[in-house]
């Protein structure tokens, strides 16, 4: 459901085209420092704008409701809201029974009987990982000093990232990548036995962001084609430094001392300019149509702050499971 | 931690040198048939025997403890254990203050404050499978008609896997490789919104099995390079079939009526015959050993099951919230 | 935490002083109508202005924010705010260092290392209830037909309610009270074994509201003085009807047919006009004071609706586990 | 469900006559120490044996089958079961079609459509008390140097226990009774806001024992009869005791450093040697009967231990949520 964590628990909601997406935030440490300027960074990060992104411009200021006290969390929930400003409803009411390609359009139609709030997908929407940044936010501060850091590796199948948007663009075509994520400084012994692997947990949340359709972690899916004694990473002190690091900082689904890293791969946005067919769900027929809305070529190039957020927010759950935070005291 | 699930609810236990592993079975529907025959199909294919697996011999008969009378499930939990007869553990205790590199033996030692039960692994061994394979029995009868099909498509980077695995032996080492597994006949719709994503839940569970390093759907990481016109499954009919399947059955966390498709990669084991070298965590000394136990070449070769029963255990939970199976009365 | 239910889903936030309290509510089935005038009804029950209750007003009107289309709940979160207007910080800022007697002043302070917003008891304030009421009217809706009725039985130890709560006020004190709580129309079987009994999901919920002390279902403590011929309530019907109820429609933690039937006790208001004394945890000095601040002579007036709203929010979540509610479709 | 707890986390599982019960108990610190006669002092006070207790007699000898290794917690969960060895299946073959009053025969039959395991009320038998007896014994290792009493305050209406459980015992006949439990040395500030409440959690736990129809927390009921300035314990000291103790050493739902004190109404045991009246549920036929099969006289007797095993498994999992429990280092 729309709920995640054990004790850093986060609570996210809100639709596309609704008045406000964002999220609540439970089990952050009361005396956490916390003003809305923290957000605008990884806001700007997450923001459209660039080449390739989409033309829908929002503002993306945070609206911290509850749970911050004199810019100090108070331990009990927080939430965070943002207004949907700039939406335009018109586009996609004429897409209500022709179901687009690549969304969730079918599916949810099919699970909520009908009454989905099917105005740029709704609560599928994309929009929504603006509430997930800003939970990151705040969970890269419970994490610190460990540092994350996210970087787009490749899109439309090349390192040649600006080239590969402008030739989908002028295509009306879209174009997807793959983002790889790097947590330093993270303490031995993050990740519970067998079902909450840091594995699972990263894997969990990485696969709720839209668009992502694999992750590896360390050598990844290259492990299926190494020799244990080359895939193996020998340690090399008692911190538990090791000589190179195919598992990825993971052993057992447990940190163990080195970087923890991760690529997810994400798919080329479905919305495009260029003609598409589908059925009609009441007709039956098939229908061809083309996506005259605002939308992102690569949505891969905003997803390097989200995959941070993503992996904080677990992180930062595990680390307090763990009792590794010191408590804040006036 | 060692629970998984909403309404059909697992709890795991067990070390690989212990007593006994298993697994309490929670929110399985009254009345479903459950006898002890109907493991054996899924033991046989789990356990070891074959080329390239362990020497390890163990029974695998499982013991329903509780929830079942007259074979037919109560609703209450049901408690299946697993005896763990053929257990040596003279082999292992030499290596308490040498982490075994890809283990979890050095970061389990850090996090347990050296109280992990290191025989074998101890509860990060993969012989917990065996109690996960069973609940994939109970949660397969839940599923059905839908079925659940997994094959090896590949060990040591090469379809050619029994040679693969032999030179593999020869050398004293091990080898990776990729399992995919296929789901078929699932309804429109299973899936939660945004954090129990389809993905999100079959991730969870596939990466809590020891070894996996990554996880793709559909045609996913090779969705990062394809464009929009190609990447989109175009909807065919009003039951959601698709012209072709790159999604892999889900769009937006949702099934979308197609068949449910993932392919999980699996690093050699760490296991093996050749030299390798650590750190003795007392002295800090750099350390030469070789592993003299019993172990897979190709841990691989017995991952389909255990895929089946992962996806599986996922998709009744899902199936159950979603209220898709008829209630059974007598 | 702020988080409660399993298919109905709730995470509360908010402060007494805050901008705004509110509720997320998680799996309430698409297609119910939901509309702001809904709400009314169960607002006014709560809110204050009757003899003996707080003079701070609040319009207490609803803002649904999403997970609604078109007066229909879409399936997905539905997030409910309501505005703090009539704050008066400056009644509480003395009471920073002085721990108001049955508040949670002192602990919270102590839980949250100083850095709790003491304003008006911030988020241990029985504000939060209205965010608690307006789940309930959602709650109620899913249970319809069943049908949930409270009362207060006693205020100030007696009946004559009326009467003991002028007498309270004239002193400067305040008075506790009992309600009852009754839903009819229960299908059989709701609630889960052992550790989710309805009784232990009800008792949860009810203590969550400020001020209760203690709970009863049916004969209760009364129970504890019967013997068991004259306790037993005998069956009279196949549909589980028994002579008597002595046991409030629960057997095994399982309703059976019968009205559900509970009492709870809630003490009296802890903010009084009458001098009072406690430490200040700075000096550690003892101090008198007197609350000057609006308060309630006697909550348990405004308890009934909020009593309703907590055993609707835990039987609409039994009963979407159960699946005794056919989904809507369009 | 059958799990219980965020860190300290328990799942149980059995049936009053199948072959064991039993209980997981995961989250439980490593290097804790555990050894089977740890287990025996609160084996014995549960046990039957003295006047008024069943003459089913089990040895209630716990096995610990996992996660313990050399008598030390591992961190991994632990499965401790119980065998059922006296069981007489046919003492209760003949009720299966009719439901005793006060059990949960009628219920459990239509929640699970026939297929519940009716003899001797299955896994809704007060059997399943002795695994949560032997996790409540892991858990108040957890909470040492805190101390958990409990004791039988009244049976039959009076003080007079034994007078009362004889005159019963002679009239084929059982009484209820009240438990008083008491913790000593908390620290200040355990409990979550709102819906995880010191109060909702305990009750939680204790309404999950068969017979419990009440709970009250200080003077509890007696609260709605006093004034706010009788009511409210001023606040002596900086460490957070007061002058007397009506809030039962919880305000706002948080530990506030006093003892921790609630009382329990257990009501008669339902199965009696008097003869009855039931309805026939195939027949619909009224039925007279009387219960051959052994039981208690007075179940309140045995209450005390497992009222301590649920205040202790609660508090356990909360201090471990507030990291008040310093970490074991070899």
């Amino acid at each position: 459901m729309n709920t995640f964590g054990r004790i850093f628990r986060i609570s996210i909601f809100g639709e596309s085209h609704g008045q406000e997406v964002g999220i609540v935030v439970d089990g952050c440490p009361a005396g956490l420092s916390l003003a809305p300027d923290d957000f605008l960074e990884d806001m700007n990060r997450r923001r459209s704008g660039a080449a390739g992104t989409t033309g829908r411009r929002e503002e993306d200021k945070p609206r911290i409701v509850s749970g911050v006290f004199e810019n100090k969390a108070t331990g009990t929930p927080i939430l965070i809201t943002f207004s949907n400003r700039d939406t335009r409803g018109e586009d996609y009411s004429s897409f209500q029974d022709i179901p687009r390609p690549g969304h969730a359009d079918f599916a949810s139609y099919r699970k909520y009987g009908g009454y989905n709030d099917f105005r740029g997908g709704g609560h599928f929407s994309g929009r929504l990982t603006v509430a997930l940044v800003a939970a990151g936010v705040i969970a890269k501060k419970i994490l610190s000093p460990a540092e994350i850091r996210s970087e787009i590796l490749e899109a439309g199948g090349s390192p040649e990232i600006g080239k590969n948007v402008k030739a989908a663009q002028k295509e009306g075509d879209s174009i997807g990548g793959i983002v790889e994520c790097r947590v330093l400084g993270l303490p031995v012994g993050l990740g519970e036995p067998f079902f909450d692997s840091t594995e699972s947990l990263v894997s969990h949340m990485v696969f709720s962001i839209p668009g992502i359709k694999g992750i590896e972690f360390g050598a990844g899916f290259q492990c299926s084609r190494m020799k244990g004694s080359e895939c193996n990473d020998p340690l090399i002190d008692t911190d538990g430094k090791t000589e190179n690091n195919h598992a990825g900082g993971i052993n057992g689904g447990l940190t163990n001392g080195n970087d923890l890293i991760f690529r997810a791969a994400i798919k080329p946005p479905s919305s495009i300019a260029r003609e598409q067919t589908t059925v009609n769900i009441k007709t039956g027929k098939k229908t061809s149509f083309s996506v005259k809305g605002r939308h992102d070529v690569c949505i891969a190039l905003r997803i390097p702050v989200i995959l941070e957020a993503s992996a904080a927010i677990v992180l930062a759950d595990l680390l307090l499971i763990e009792h590794k935070r010191p408590r804040i005291m006036r």
